[in-house]
């Protein structure tokens, strides 16, 4: 952390602020510049408060230079994490795909949706069972009746399942039913839902945030893996900006900074930054292109008839059409990497 | 809600998109325009999925009309709610002050700096027992021991306290020690803690989300409504934009916007928005003045040990300069409704 | 255009806001629906102004229907526009690859990278002789100087050459120069700098803004159609948001939006996007994936010693790379494509 | 600067850097820190590229202390600048009111704009004789008529007149006419209008651009001082955010900020943020409130029938009900403060 004196900062102020900084327990350097002093704090383990040192008297900035992760971070753990599921692996240098309608309806849908996008090339089926939904008045999802649904299909068709635990309430039940548990993105910093997620055997999706920058995102995956969990899958879905010719802006970009900050996989998911079918199937090709571990793609076989997002779901021909798109891609980079 | 086609759609598609509204129970009206044909979509109650037109063939564009809230709307309840918690009042006309520390950190902290805000004139004391922190590694508050030293500023000062429930396993324990309980920024679309908090007894403070659209948070607060809560307080907080002077961007258009669109009050918290202290007494008197029901503040007596977010609290003198700063600016509309 | 009423609008307010609407020489057409009125406005060629109708009492909302564009709308033009540029052809179902230094600095600096990226496959050199510096005090480019470079390039290697026209001004001069005369995005919306390129016989490259909708990009278009010069390509080069990982959010779904919208080729500029080197390859493989006629690159062969930019600018052997990783990406969809 | 090495950089790398600091005649010290070396880049006058240490192998970050702007900065020139024009002064403590219509539209609509604005105390008269319109179809303004015109409501009523010189070509013509030369938000980076306007004698009125930083915003008027003209009055108006209930977000904290590092005085434009009417009275309080040292404000007294931005202008009633609102708030702070 750099503390970056005002000019006409005296040097009492300066004292003061080198105080403070041995006051907490840190080493500080002040360092003479040609207009201005700045401190540099040394030996602080993680991050350090900014707001300790902004208030002070003559002190005109407090830069932060360390990055505050430690678990999740590729500095401590060179290494890419692979996250089995049965028999899908997420992060060896395959590409994995996950398809599906975004909220599970009725047995036949789900049976049907699964078998055709299995058919397709799909290594694993996800379908809401609990929807996260901005108003009280829309489909909330089947519950556990809906996780039963997708104990089914798991068992018919061999694909292993995700689905979303919306709050710590149906954590257990989403657990004991899932074998990967997605965190959505508007519970990207819903804590307790963490620290829940990172007491839990399962593997865990989580969504980047609508408005959340790679540090908070990575800091929201340190909460899970300091909790013990390390299987931890990352989702990038797009962030609020002004633009509105998509739901969100898919931020491709975030892609290899991930993997250069952090060990852990990270997936696409272009259904919900597009939010309309016509944008999935190009930015699909982009998400592989960019190099994302796999793909989250919602998929129905009656869109206009869906109880939710019905506008960004594929036909199933469509879906079809998506993995003959990106497996040349993906297979340009990794000949071996199709499964 | 409008359902734009495209130049070239063909009557079938048109008759399609017709019946795609009929079946859904509604009623179509196509209008035909100089270059294409439109259909209103009529007699729906509440808001329409606009996802469920959007993929048919032919269709352009799917714009909603009809605003999606119902009990929180000012259409459906014309007058002003008021707030009444112990001797304050929220919305009737008056200015509510509620100052004090971001995080509950010792008994002598909090009774120190409610002692100071009191006297200068806060209606009611704030202070976070349970914090919910971008890291793991940070200060997480004192948990029910701070609740209890609330509970012990109230009794010595008479002041009611508003203080945050984290998650839904928290929220009984919150519930029971607090005059309001407020839902933070990061939670305002945690839906299963929004009906929580729908089936309090208490009246709930909640922020606007760090990306949320003014639509989006009274649709959160249509969930506590829903549930049974008629007593919401809403609070603007900043929003998170590409500008980085401030901490967020303190979006004070938001508040006549509110005011028009509900019955709720609304207060606005410069201090969070600010993110430091230097901007907070100037943003107050801006919140006062486009007409805010009341403030969120954040005093420290010794900001620079605070344990969180010391850097945009105020010294308790500079509380007393913002009081009497803002007081003359409220007099003028209200000229009695300072208390 | 649809003017929306209020819930409570009496029908003298409707009345009057029908009347406006006609004054205005369009149709008026209400249709009252369950909860409220709302009037279809007929007859409008182009864009109106909400403006017009926003301020009436009753009004609740005006909302656009029509899209505001003409000449470069698809929907004017259905097929492909189709540029060349000398032997390079864009828009054509090729691939098009323009690279060189973000500004020319000197006749060997210019002459070397033009040679090593000729070789590696670009079809068009780029070089700024006029840059544009938040900076009063930073590099302005060599001006007349760095275009007599440009000309030799283009001499010497045959390759056609983009050039900025930072204003009016220096704008005869770049036209007598270039082959395609580049538009910034600082200056999407310098309407007589817009005016004065439809007037020119040279194909204009248009950025987009830094914060500019895809309405407002295809209406600055459309400022260079109106003047008369068809021969306008785009170019998406990352917005600004609140994110900072990358200098600015390269928004890929503008590609396949823009190609809907209109008949203009458009291109991806993945440097001025990220803004460093190291995002520059993965997003320029996610540029063509997800469909752009081509991609604007920079490269330096001493990128720590360029005067501007150089920190985005890819080494000569990285842009090799590059060449060789977009184009069996690009072959897959387009077998005769690459020329 | 601040050049941040990776934590895994080698001793040559480091050394690398140091020297590459010093190639470009700074000094570097390299400061050894827990976990990696950080080199303080010392004096260096005014900016340093980051990209010129950005790309090197190692070096993780680059980190900018040292504000680039030197004139513009209250470090280099304490005392507030005031700008004299006519009997109007802006930022020696009073407010300054600038009123009048969006643009001129006719001899007889803005004489009685100008008449009533006066009279409800405007000190000076805005209105626009060259519009920057997003399309090219819409009114682009009178041109020269419409400055003629505002010569005679100067020779009128007194009242000194604000207009926009929306490029180079007219600078003289407007500079001929004007008392204040405006330069819009679309132009805040238009560099070339910006030198013209250094070489002007009359002062210059300079909008934040729609997505500029403060930084950038100060760099812009830093390119008008480094030509000479010290009178600058910046103008916030608003930024693109993802909220749309404005048309842009009046983003006040600016404000304050803005005062801390330059000398220059700062006005606040709410019609333009807000783009309705009903929101111009509330941000016009709270842009008084916060400290701007005045007010532009677009008033009609037709709007319904104005050919640009009628939604945003107030009826002159409204505008003197402004007046009547944010006068004592003015005078609680600056009692001698209203002439």
């Amino acid at each position: 952390m750099l503390v970056v004196m005002e000019q006409e900062a005296t040097p009492e102020e300066i004292e003061r602020a080198v105080q403070a900084v041995e006051s907490r327990g840190f080493a500080a350097r002040p360092v003479p510049g040609g207009h201005r002093v700045a401190i540099c704090v040394l030996h602080n383990h993680g991050s350090v408060e900014p707001s300790l040192f902004l208030g002070l008297p003559g002190v005109k900035e407090v830069i932060p230079v360390t990055r505050p992760y430690k678990l999740v971070s590729r500095e401590s753990h060179p290494t890419d994490t692979v996250v089995r599921v049965g028999d899908a692996c997420i992060g060896n240098g395959t590409l994995t795909l996950i398809a599906g309608p975004c909220a599970v309806e009725s047995e036949t849908q789900a049976l049907t949706i699964a078998g055709l996008v299995k058919k397709a090339g799909a290594h694993m089926f996800r379908g809401g069972a609990f929807k996260p939904r901005t108003s009280p008045y829309a489909f909330q999802g089947l519950g556990e009746d809906g996780l039963k649904i997708l104990a089914r299909v798991r068992r018919e068709t061999g694909l292993p399942v995700v689905t979303e635990a919306i709050d710590h309430e149906v954590f257990d039940l989403v657990e004991a039913y899932a074998d990967v548990i997605q965190i959505g993105a508007r519970n990207m910093q819903n804590f307790s839902l963490l620290r829940r997620a990172g007491r839990s055997s399962k593997p865990v999706l989580l969504k980047r945030g609508l408005s959340a920058t790679i540090e908070e995102w990575l800091m929201a995956a340190e909460y899970i893996m300091e909790g013990g969990n390390t299987r931890v899958i990352l989702c990038e879905r797009g962030v609020r900006t002004f633009a509105h010719h998509s739901r969100n802006t898919l931020d491709l970009s975030a892609v290899p900074v991930v993997q250069k900050e952090t060990h852990l996989p990270v997936l696409a998911d272009p259904s919900h930054a597009a939010g309309r079918r016509s944008q999935v199937i190009p930015l699909s090709r982009a998400a592989v292109a960019v190099g994302a571990h796999g793909l989250l793609v919602e998929v129905h076989h009656q869109p206009e008839a869906a109880l939710s997002d019905g506008a960004q779901s594929l036909y199933p021909e469509q879906f079809v059409e998506l993995c003959g798109q990106i497996r040349p891609i993906f297979k340009i980079f990794r000949p071996d990497g199709i499964h």
